[in-house]
């Protein structure tokens, strides 16, 4: 069995934000040199999400207007996570309906992926460093 | 290592609809030769799922009340990902609730499964072609 | 390829409730001897949750009046699971909200987190006896 470990690093000027990052995703599987196994990519931090949809400007708007809707960011103080001092209770629910991590097939060397899957990314309480994990297996 | 991947094809006459996979997913683990390992079902498309539950009709009737609630298909101007012609925003979102993806353990050549565990195919939004990806790995 | 399946029995006194598994997950990595591979850990029962997330009553507070919110339990008639005989419907929702699994990278021979990262089980309907699966395989 190979495996193979990689770590993005993110920091987004902005609260929340998605960033597409499947490049990253294709040459951690092409340097593991696994042709078929199964590949993770998480989020090393709990209020930050990796999924996988489509990369169209206007979809990402919509789910970010629809995360606030299920989970608001203000009034802050609806929070008891927030009375710690932190201001980022709505990112921890946020991530929680985005996901943690997607595993994806690799077949054949390549992510087999359906014709409009791509990876994301997305930030929910960002201006501040955090780390994505990409760690590939298989022979 | 072993490995085997399995595709589905799926074409629903409706917009929604939950379809139980769970013999698709077997027959794929068996076809394998797999005693121990891992099995992911993912959807391909972006506005579909894949997801673990229970084979009951008035739960599948409560899951699709419930997701329509939190992100109602109508009016479908209510979405910027519609303004390029598609009236499918709803389906990309309630997909990010069901989830894309399970992974199952394989314990003994067998889906190690609790007692109702069953796999579905959920669609958002049918009445077209789409896939379901079955990969297996383990020894 | 190695692999080892451990099993944990839960029966919670009360209908909804969190429990760090985070040191079982461990145990079972150690006890693998898996030095590079993956860990799947999922709830065996489809009205609980294995998620990942902070360790921090206050937000534990949070996530649980919010899936009131999104899924209440109560009135228990308006979901047409429960006229089989069930009050549960509510956590089949809350579940899926929250996932059923989680897989985690091993690096080293163990757990490759971030700094926050913990690993919980999530109950939604207790007063009776499930289990959790956790699944490593690598070598």
């Amino acid at each position: 069995m190979k495996s193979h470990t990689a770590y993005l690093t993110m920091n987004l000027p902005t609260r929340r934000a998605f960033v597409n990052i499947t490049q990253d995703v294709r040459d951690a599987v092409e340097k593991s040199g696994v042709r078929e196994g199964m590949v993770l990519v998480n989020a090393m931090h709990i209020s930050a999400s990796v999924f996988i949809n489509d990369d169209e400007s206007g979809l990402h708007h919509d789910y970010d207007a629809w995360l606030e809707r299920l989970a608001p960011h203000a009034p802050t103080n609806q929070y008891r996570h927030n009375d710690t001092g932190e201001d980022n209770a709505d990112a921890h629910l946020k991530r929680q309906v985005m996901g943690r991590e997607v595993v994806v097939a690799i077949t054949a060397g390549k992510l087999d992926f359906g014709p409009w899957e791509q990876v994301f990314y997305g930030e929910f309480d960002g201006r501040r460093k955090k780390r994505v994990l990409i760690k590939v297996i298989g022979e």
